[in-house]
This record gives C-alpha cells, sequence and structure tokens, in this order.
C-alpha cells in the first residue's frame, strides 16, 4: 500500500492472467490459446507492414479493420469497435454503461475479470449462481435492474446458450445493456450477432486470440448498433487514441479475410475436443459439455488440486481455480491431438498411483 | 447522447488526434512523428517475430522491456512501468495517483490530453497560466495542493524546463505525485530520470513514437520509484493484462538497445530544426525557443489560422489549435530537410500573396 495510491487504486483486486512459463517447455493448456499457427496470409500482411511506415501513428479509426469486419458480420463499420485485445474492449464497456446505481450482473462462475473491472468502475455486481450442472439460470438474468454480462459459451465452464435464452435476456433488459462475450463462439456455439439489428441493447464481444490464433497481437472488438459504439469511442478517446498499432490492424484485417483457414483449424479442435472428452470420461472424469476450446473436469478420486501439480511437474500445465464450487475442477485448452495424447498419458500415470 | 451511456461518458469531452489525411500524400508536419525510419535493427528484431509464435499470449509482465530499459537508465526493473504508448500510461496514471478531493495542476497551454483525462476521472483541473512567453511559472506550480503534471519540453510550445526548477516542484510536492511527461526530451532538453532515485514523488513518462521513431507500433513506459510503478500495475492489471503484443516487445526492446542509431537521427532533427527556426524568422515568424521536433511560430502580419489552411491546400499538414491565447500559433513538425524546404517554399507563397 502506499500513500500516493488514490482510494480507488487502494481498493483494486487485480485480475491473475494464467501463468506464461519461463522456466522450461511445457504442454501449454492453461490460457485457451489456439494450438495451430495464425493464417500464412495474416503472417505476410504483418511481414508487409514491418517497414519505414511504423514511424507514423496507425489510423486511430481503424477504418480499413472496422469494414471488413463489418462485412464479414453483415453490419456497418459503425456498428464495429475495435480494442487492444477483447479485455480492453470489456474495460470500456464497463466504464460507459453501467453506473454505480444499479448493479451489474453476471454468474458466480464465470470470467473472473468481470468482477475485476467492476470493482475498478466502483459497481456492484449482482453475482447469480449458476445451477447444480453450471447452466445459466435464464430467469434470474431477465430479473436484474441493472447490466449483464454473459460470456457464451460460458467460461472456465464451455456451456453454451441458446439463441433464444439470449433473446429472452435482452427483451427482459430493454433500457440495459447487455454484453455477450463471444470470445469463444466460433468453437460450437451460436452467435447471437444477426440479433444486433433488433436490439439496440446488445453488445456482443469477440476476440481474434482464440479462434484466430493470434493471442500475441492483442485485437478484440465489439459489434453493436451505432449509439452503443459511439459510447466505446467516447470512453476510449478519452483514454488512448491509438490503441490498435500498425501490424495488428494489418494482421487483424487479413485474419477477418481469411476466414475458410480458421474454419478448419477449428473444426480440427472440436473434432479433438470431442475425442479428448470420451477418454477423459473413460478415465473416471466428469466432463461439463463444451462449445468452448476448452474442457472443464472433474475426477471422483483424485482432488484437481493434486493433479494440477502433478501434471505441472510432469510438464503439462492447465489451469486451476482455487474458488468455491469450481475448487475440483480442472480447465484445459484443447491443443493439438499430440499435446491431447501427453496429457492424457500424464493423467493415467497420476490416476494409477 | 444515448440513455445507455453513463453519466461520466455522457459528460466525457474526448480528445481529438491529429489527422492521419488518406485523400492524398501530404508533406505531413502535424503530429509529431519522426521523419527518419526506424532503426534496421528495430525492424528486424520485429519481423523475426512474425512467427507462429503470434498464438500465444506475449508476457503481460513484460520482463525483457522492462530489464533492457532498467538498464538503460540505470533503474531497477521495478522502477519501469509499460504501457499502450504514453498515452495509456498517461491514462494509468490520472487513474492512479489523482483523487477528486484535490486538484490536478497543468498549464492552460499544454498538452489537450490532460484535460480530457481530468474529466475522464472526474477529477477537478487546477489550471495555471504561463506566463506572456509561454515560460512555466514555476513558483505557482509549488503552490498548488495536488498532483501535478507538466510536459518537458512542452507541448505544443516546445519549450524546455531546467532540472532545478523541476527539483523545485518535486520538493514543493512532497506528498503529490508529479508527473513529468518526457515524450520530447531526447531533442534537446534536460531529462529528470536521475532524480527518481531521490524523489518517490517522481514519475517520469516516455514514449517510443517520437525519438524512436516507432509511433505505429505503440509503446509507452514510466519510471519511477517501485511504489508509483506498483499503483500503475495495479489498475493495469484491473483493465487488460496483456497490453503490449509480442511484436511491440520485440521492436521497443531493439529500439532501446539501438540507441547510438536514434541519437544520430534526434541530431539530424535538432540540426534541420534550428535552421528552419532561423530560416522562420527571416520570413517574419516569431519562433518559440524549442527542445523539441517541433516548432510553435506565429506570423506577425497572416492569421495562423489562414497559413494553416493555405499550407494545406498546398500539401503542407501542420497542426492548428483553435484555442485561447494560442490561435495564432501553428505548432509544426521538424521534418528531413527537404520537408522543410517545402515548407518553406510553400510559406513564402503564402506570404508573398
Amino acid at each position: 500500500m502506499s500513500n500516493f495510491w488514490n482510494k480507488n487504486v487502494q481498493k483494486l483486486d487485480p485480475y491473475v492472467p494464467g501463468e506464461q512459463p519461463k522456466d522450461k517447455k511445457y504442454v501449454k493448456l492453461n490460457t485457451n490459446e489456439n494450438p495451430y499457427p495464425p493464417s500464412p496470409h495474416v503472417l505476410d500482411a504483418i511481414k508487409q507492414a514491418v517497414n519505414d511506415q511504423l514511424r507514423l501513428y496507425p489510423d486511430p479509426n481503424c477504418d480499413e479493420f472496422r469494414k471488413t469486419a463489418a462485412d464479414h458480420f453483415h453490419l456497418t463499420p459503425d456498428q464495429v469497435f475495435v480494442g487492444n485485445g477483447s479485455d480492453e474492449v470489456l474495460a470500456f464497456s464497463f466504464m460507459s454503461f453501467f453506473s454505480p446505481e444499479n448493479p451489474v450482473a453476471f454468474a458466480d462462475i464465470t470470467y473472473s475479470f468481470y468482477k475485476v473491472y467492476a470493482n475498478l468502475c466502483s459497481l456492484t455486481p449482482k453475482i447469480i449462481p449458476l445451477d447444480q450442472e453450471f447452466k445459466l439460470p435464464v430467469a434470474s438474468f431477465c430479473e436484474t435492474s441493472g447490466g449483464v454480462v454473459i460470456p457464451n459459451p460460458n467460461a472456465p465452464t464451455g456451456r453454451g446458450l441458446p439463441l433464444d435464452a439470449v433473446k429472452e435476456i435482452l427483451e427482459a433488459n430493454p433500457d440495459q445493456v447487455v454484453i455477450i462475450d463471444e470470445a469463444y463462439i466460433d468453437f460450437g456455439g451460436t452467435s447471437v450477432v444477426p440479433l444486433i439489428n433488433d436490439f439496440p441493447n446488445l453488445l456482443v464481444i469477440r476476440t481474434l486470440s482464440k479462434y484466430s490464433s493470434l493471442a500475441g497481437i492483442r485485437v478484440g472488438f465489439a459489434l453493436g448498433q451505432k449509439e452503443l459504439i459511439d459510447g466505446l469511442n467516447r470512453t476510449k478517446n478519452s483514454f488512448n487514441s491509438y490503441t490498435i498499432d500498425r501490424l495488428a490492424l494489418a494482421g487483424a484485417k487479413a485474419a477477418i479475410d481469411d476466414d475458410n483457414y480458421y474454419r478448419d483449424m477449428a473444426q480440427r479442435i472440436i473434432n479433438t475436443r470431442e475425442h479428448t472428452a470420451a477418454s477423459l470420461e473413460a478415465i473416471g472424469f466428469q466432463v461439463i459439455p463444451s462449445q468452448s476450446n476448452f474442457l472443464f473436469v472433474s475426477h471422483a478420486d483424485v482432488p484437481a488440486e493434486e493433479i494440477f501439480h502433478e501434471l505441472r511437474a510432469r510438464g503439462v500445465l492447465v489451469r486451476y481455480f482455487n474458488q468455491p464450487r469450481i475448487a475440483n475442477y480442472l480447465r484445459i485448452t484443447v491443443g493439438t491431438d499430440e499435446e491431447m495424447g501427453k496429457l492424457l498419458d500424464a493423467l493415467k500415470d497420476i490416476l494409477k498411483k
């Protein structure tokens, strides 16, 4: 604690990202990165942008990327906002649309950054418990008096939400912004982007970090009606005019353009996920049905925390959250078939002890 | 205005960056970019980082860059904070160290983003007028009761501040954070980085956008005692864990490492500045003595706004601020000798009309 910190900073409880280890090479299944490389077209586009023009500021309005994304999603460029990763887009959203007078609703088991943002913005969270099977209680999200944030599929559970459920929540909260965080949508979920023109209160947030295999260049974006996008721009332009650099802009545009490549990679990940889930069940794991690029699992006999440490000792990193209700679960990113083979070998070794 | 925006967003008055024109090729002297390309080593380092590893998150703590910068400035890595451009570092600083109870002091003529940040953070600005010659009234900055932000050299005037003046302000405000924004320090100013270990209240902010010719990759950093850096990290990690991408990290480290290259380029810019200043004076401009990579000038006979438009029509972009006290001034970035030749030709053409 320091006297130079203002009251807000003193009370912050910052997010802790999954570790990016440097001590040795791991099978890295802890931060939901894509196991496949970015599209070759993306790497080419970025390489071409590594030139003397880096002396110049990037386009602060990201016009080219917004046009590309708008075309891809059948929207208009003024319905697209770009940020430095979807985390920044989420931060700006919390800063723009939620107020201390009304609670912001999210699930008890969800992306843990939401409560950090609420704290940063001095908001009151309304924590809504998932049901016993980690399903989202749609009715409870219809009975709230403030904003709503829901990842679809949810993290760290991987469970997806049907379109009708989101529609119900949107209809029940016409005066409040409902954020649907679609970071993992492309691994089998149902996107609500087609609802945008019907619901002025809907903001969909996407990232290039997962599906587009570009966690290393930091681009996320929001899709919604112009009013919401304008609000995000007001906040962004009061914070930092140039949030997306020239290289990220070049790569991001190419990623949207090369969707065929990424659809194939996503299908591979889905295939690997399904047979890995079956293999995990075969050795005694309970596996939550996943529509994402990770599996949320629990073993009847061995505590998750113990498995986590044993896996780490065997060179396999997964994510363990020491939190109520999920302290006996592990979140395992779906890697390549080879990586999942190593995971399963390590788990069999741990379980036979 | 939208009902979905919270009260804070409704009252924001966002920053307007200098234009990045797309209609045609200009002699671009409006956003203080470096006219020389980034160091070849920097471009190489970035190119090498354009690889499959972009699928992975960057190091959220920027350890390598922080170590490199710490060595360069004779500090320790825990005295270095990295952000997505110095604007982001400034935003986090305002969010971390200033409070609504105390006014934050800055000059009437200064970087116009400061009042935007104050507004974003619901702070009360204490606006201190520069004197008639646009010199900073040091005594007034010693008589304030809250935080202080001063660019050295100041923008858009270009005037530098001697080390003793900053020291006096630091000594007079022991309980308040004093931010010295050294975006333009390497073009002839006197850095106060050597004071850091003596003053726990001193935060120095730097950017790679000007001196390092890397406006296109968005890296800025802060130097200060650990307590202040920890405060910035608390805010940053409540906002976005991964603000600097892999490519920017690679380029930023290489830029610090190749200081010889940049020192030569800065010397060229200083030389061009001095003979351009003399040439401008010779055609009737008043030129404020500059320690930066831009000149702040005014003409006795022709209004600045008129010159601005006439220059634009002739393919030369400079910056005009329609603000009290400086509405008859232009801020002109120092480009190459060739670019300044074009500027002077255009000006002579405008003045002879």
